[in-house]
Formats: C-alpha cells, structure tokens, sequence
C-alpha cells in the first residue's frame, strides 16, 4: 500500500510543522506538571504496554514479516523482533524511570547577593527532544519515558521498518498520558514512513525541537551530527582504550582488559584499543595478548606485540582508528603513560578510557590528561552506562563538550534557570 | 590600500585553517595549565596594555581617522574610541578576571557506586571558543581574559573599522602569555578583513571551534544564530517585562519600573513592557505611567493605559514583542498573574522578567511558571548582568537553553567530564 509519492511528500510537508507546533504547547503543560503527575503517567504507561501486550506483539510480526520479505538479514530481524520477555522488559524499563528523582525544580545552587537578593539556579526541562531512532520498537517506550520523567516533549521518529510496532507501542503511551491528565501531544510518534520527516527534524521544525538525539548505528549519526541545525546529544563511535602501565598488576590488567573487550563486543564502551607500557612488555605483553587471542580475539599489533605470539596480525595505520564492535583489538607497546595519553589524544574518540597501574601519580596524570567524557583508573570501560552510573536509565552517552557529556540520563535532559528574589531592589 | 580580490579570498582560505589548528593545539596547552600560570599570564596582559597604552591609543586614533573620513555617525565613532580610562579600564578588568576563582578543575559532584566505584564530575575547560564582535575595541581583552581564566583557547573576530586597535590590543595579549609561557596562540586575532572568515567561523572550522560568542547588534547575533553549524551563547533580544501585580507596594513598583526601564535603556535587561494587574489599575497604573511620562519615556499602552493619562500613545500589536533600547515602553493590563505570565510567553524573549508584589503565592508562581533566564521578585530586571550576579565578569547573556543560560561567566565557558576511580572492577 503505497501512497503516490506527491502525496507523501505533501502529507510530511502539512503534518511535520503541526507535530512541532503541538509539541511545543505540550512541553509548557509537561513543565509545570507535578512529579506525582509525571510518575502516574509512567506508571499508566508501563500497566499499558502490559495490557496492550498482545497489540504490540500483533504489530510486530506483520513488521518481522515485510522485513522478511524484503530480505532483511538475522541481526537487524534480532533488532527488530519483540517477545513477551521482551514487551515485560519494557514496562519494566518505564517503571525503573518512575522511580528516579524527578531532577526538575531541584536548586542546584544558591546565594545570597550583598545587596540582599538571594539567586537560585533551578533545573526546568529543555524543552521538545527529538528522537531519530532505527529498528528496535523499544527505544520509542525507553525514550519516552526518560523524556517524560524530566518534564520534556518527545518527537519519536523510529524507523519505517518498526512503524507498526512503534505505533502500537506509542498507542499505550497515549493512553497512560491520558490517564494521567497529561496532554496526548507529549510524546508523538511521526506517522510517516517518508524520510523528508527525518531532514524536517534535523532543521529543527521552526524552532520546535531543541535537542535530538539519533539512536542507531554509525551512518545515523553520522547524517544526524552533519545535518542537524539544533544540538545533538550522540557519539560517533567509541575508540575506547585500555592502558596497562608499568606499574600495574598483571591479574589486574588481565580481568580489566577481558572484561573491556570481551564482555560485549557490540557496545560503545568495549575497549578496541591496547596499550602496553614498554618497561613491561616482556612481562605483561605476552599473557595480556595470548588471553585474548585464546578467549576469541583477534590481535592486529605492532612488532613489538606480533613477536609475543605469532597469532598476531599486523596493525595497520587505520586500526588505531578503528571501531571494531566484533572481537577484534589493535595492541601496541608505548613509552610510558605520556605516550599513552598522546595516543588517545590522537586516535581516541573522546569516549571512555581506563589505566591499569598502581601507581596513583600516573593514574591521577592520566585522569587529568586524557580528555574524553569518561577516564577510569583500574576499571572496565564496559562500566560506560547510565545505568552503572547510577542514572537509572540513559537515552543514550554523548562525546560533545555541550551541556551534557558522557551517559544522558533525566537530569541530563534538562536545563536550568535563574530565580531571584529581592525586596525592592535596584541596580545602582 | 586594497588587495585584489581574488588574493584575499585566497589569504581567507589559506589562513583560516591554519588558525583553527593553532587554535586546537593551544588549547590542549591550556587545558592543563596550572591556575598560576594562567594568572600570571593574565597579571601580564593587563600590564603589558598599561605599557602599551601609547601604541593602543595610537592606533585606535587611524581607526578613528578611517571611520570618519567613511562617515561613520557618532554613535558608531563613541563605540570604536578609545582614551586613556578606556584603556585603563580594559587592563583592570583583565586583573578582575585574573582574581576570579579557577573553574577548572573543580569537582562539582562525587558519589561511590555500590561496587566501590567512585565517580567524580570534574570541570574541564570547552575548548576553542570563537568570538565575532563588532566595532567595540575592549571585547579583543576583555573577552580573551575570560576565555583564558577558563581554559580555552580563543579566535577573536572583531570588527574591521576597529581592526588596527584590536591588533595593538592583541600584541599586548601575545606578550602577557609569552611572559607567562603560554602558547601564542591561546588567543588568536583573525587578521583579514574579509568577511567570509566569519562564515568559516560559523562553519567551525573544520570542528576547531567548539562554540560562537557574537558581540554586538541584533543583526549580526541573527546572522550567527542563522547560520553557525557549531553552538553559540547569545542572545537576539532581551524583551523584558515588569509585571506590577494586585499585592504591589505601589513605592516598590514605581523604584523598580524607573531603574528597569530608565537607568539604562541600551541594555538587553532594561524593561521593555509593563504589565499592571487589572484589580490595581485604578490605583497604580497612573502614577506609574505618570512617572515614567514625566522621566521622559515614551508610554505605547492599550485602551486602559490610554484612559490614565492623554500623553499615552496606542500600542499595536507589534509593540509587544518590540525591543526599543530606548526611552519607550509598552504597557498594558492585565487579569493577574495567570494572563501575565501568559503574555510574557507570548510575546517575550525569555530573557528576563520580574513581578512586584507582595503576595508570596503569586511570586512563586511566576518565578516557577515563567520560562525564561533569570526571573526575579521584587527587584529590578537590570540585574541581569553577570557582574551584579557575582560572577565577577560575563562574555555575555544566553538565552538559549543548552549548557549556558543566562549570564555566561568562567565558569559556563566550562564542560566537565567523568573521572572513575576503582580497584579492578569489571562489569558483571
């Protein structure tokens, strides 16, 4: 059932402004809504995607089988597929942000002015998030919720594969709002399949978004960080690195450096990078290398780590640059922690970076020297999470400098403002 | 003295880049600069502009020379001049920012996970901020000290009538981080005159500008807004309101409706619309309107405004969202707090807004209900200013709500990143 393409295009063109426009009006009504509002909402919400259950698996197989039949490989079927497990964990998932803080109207400092004003600096939400999201139907309850929870708007934009599941997704959102009193135009889903929607919400809809966040693999992104005309909260990729100093303890460095790797190799966090600290080479090269290669691992190295084990592949220039997301690592010796840092520097992504030593100098140096959003020392970068945070819950990790950097959780996603109160006061 | 146009767009193209390198490097230099060191650069600039006051004066003397013989008005001609306090004032506010607290560095949050993780949030500076400003030759130190405090390095862009006093300025800059062993090139000055350095500016330079500071009139922070593919702290306009309630001390009204409009109009704080609450407007709305007739205010009111005095001009439609910067003001009433804080929705700049009154209930419900910067209670909206915050000095006000918003100071030209320290944890 397609509609002539004029059509289509006619249709995003009169429906994308209006979706801003609403949304906008329901962000000013989510603002002021009470915490116990909000938290009935999303409890409504997650009571609904459990009623609603056999809705949202219905939706979903008619989406499995047009995948299908259109040839649609394993892993994006994987992506895509919902189960009773699957639709559970979702309503979970919504009542784990129910029981977060609400971090809107909390003072995050305050003082008092010579003069006698007192200023406070008080969180309020950012306004009107937009999501651009691919095939997983979970992302449209998951980021509803974490947008709802800070008294925001959502755009939900999912992709043209998952419509059907979304929708049925998105129809137990509206009926949790309405539930609680709470405008149905918070959490929109974009109806249509054409992706001239997508170009209208990376410019903003007139104003009506304030943020977007992409949820998806690398060429999302990568569209969404060049085209978009409002701020982004997203990482490319995470060129994430574990470095093994001279001083550190080998049992250490090898449960870090498995756990980094191997844990998931898919996730943003998962380490792609081996650094060895030369002094050690001898000692701590060859059972680090050969554990990998032993647990699955591909090893692209230097001479220096080629010569441990004859497993070894040669690195090329490009793999310091690599995202694998597979179980492939790049591994070189450096000269010290300084050097260590200077690659990071050069090949990382601002991301998640760990060193494993015992010495609290190089770790203190590297915690203040590398410059990207997380810097462990003697720890996992697998613990890059909202939810190993502590957030509760993330919408996604950001590696750009502005407003929020690393996990993005609820009190990520608001802003904040200035209240004064005087007693008459006047500016000399 | 005018070079071929093609050899211009050239130098453009060939240099611009180059500086967003420098700029980059430097930036990493001074991200790990120690805060002595960064004082003592900041001690040395402002001595190095007391020692080269004859040279700075002597060359704002031919900018001078060159607008008038342009025929540049006296408003234009008052902005670019310098003299002797001018000068003397650039240096001492250089040492005000040199005495301000170093954001860098400071843990604004920690917390330890129940694995025994800690994780500590640590201001980091942002980076590269680029700074497009007009023909006010001060912003060249002022705005460099600022972004210096903080870490960042900085590409200045001033105005090109203002270009020779901006170089002497600069030189004083280059000799203060030498003297300090910092890299020149923390504080860079674009050196041509062609405007399409600003739209690579815009573009961010090949992702070495990490944010935009425009300096100067509406047209061009519109012009930045527009087109900057990178973030920008500013803001287009700052229509204020006071809003003088039913509970308003009609003496307290009248002391802050005068500074808020009357000390100085030319600031993005001043007062631009009056709101009275209908119950008070037998009693408060004439002598205040009064008041402001006799200072010499033009008063634009609806009809009720009119009725209170025959010098009153009708306000249309357009007066409401029209920031004068001038000896005018709009004025109308209004049904209480609820229609007041939705006229300011409608028709302000989330700015800045104040209410008068007595009644605690209906100024909580205006500083919580009104969506903009910095919203006071019984003071004046010429507050806003990050010095009358005890920020001690502003790069400007934000009315955007991403990571800066309201005054930006040191600290807003700040990120921060994630610091974890463990003991071998690995993520289950």
């Amino acid at each position: 059932m397609t509609a002539p393409l004029k059509t289509v295009e006619a249709e995003t063109a009169a429906v994308m402004p209006e979706i801003g426009q609403r949304a906008r009006k329901a962000a000013r009504a989510l603002a002021l809504a009470p915490t116990a509002q909000k938290n009935k909402a999303l409890a409504a919400i997650a009571e609904a995607i459990r009623t609603r259950k056999a809705d949202i698996l219905a939706a979903n197989a008619e989406d499995l089988a047009e995948a299908k039949r259109n040839g649609a490989n394993a892993a994006f079927v994987d992506r895509l597929a919902l189960d009773e497990k699957r639709v559970a964990g979702m309503a979970s998932g919504v009542e784990v942000v129910r029981e977060l803080p609400d971090p809107v109207g909390e003072v995050t400092e305050s003082w008092t002015r010579p003069n006698g004003m007192t200023i406070e600096r008080v969180r309020v939400p950012l306004g009107v998030i937009g999501i651009i999201y691919e095939s997983r139907p979970n992302v449209t309850a998951d980021a509803a919720a974490l947008c709802l929870k800070a008294g925001n708007a959502a755009i939900l934009r999912g992709g043209s594969e998952s419509q059907r599941s979304n929708r049925a997704i998105h129809e137990a959102i509206v009926a949790g709002l309405a539930e609680a009193g709470l405008p149905a135009e918070a959490i929109q889903l974009v109806p249509t399949r054409d992706r001239a929607a997508v170009g209208m919400m990376l410019a903003g809809l007139a104003g009506n978004i304030d943020v977007i966040v992409p949820r998806g693999g690398k060429s999302l992104v990568a569209r969404v960080q060049q085209e978009a005309r409002v701020p982004v909260f997203a990482h490319l990729e995470g060129i994430c690195h574990v470095y093994v100093d001279k001083a550190a303890s080998l049992d250490m460095a090898k449960s870090i450096l498995l756990n980094a790797k191997m844990r998931r190799t898919g996730v943003c966090g998962a380490a792609e990078t081996l650094l060895v600290d030369r002094t050690v080479a001898t000692t701590h090269l060859k059972p680090l290398v050969t554990m990998l290669l032993d647990a699955g691992c591909e090893v692209r190295g230097d001479d220096a780590t080629r010569k441990v084990d004859g497993r070894v592949k040669p690195a090329s220039e490009d793999d310091w640059s690599t995202e694998y997301l597979d179980s492939i690592i790049s591994a070189r010796v450096v000269n010290g922690v300084d050097d260590a840092i200077a690659h990071i520097e050069r090949y990382g992504s601002h991301h998640t970076d760990s060193i494993v030593t015992d010495d609290k100098t190089a770790a203190e140096k590297f915690l203040r020297e590398v410059d990207s959003a997380i810097v462990l020392h003697n720890a996992s970068t697998q613990f890059a999470d909202g939810g190993e945070f502590g957030f509760g819950a993330e919408i996604g990790i950001a590696t750009g400098r502005f407003h929020a950097r690393g996990p993005v959780g609820a009190e990520q996603l608001t802003s904040f403002n200035y209240r004064v109160r005087g007693s008459g006061q006047t500016r000399p």
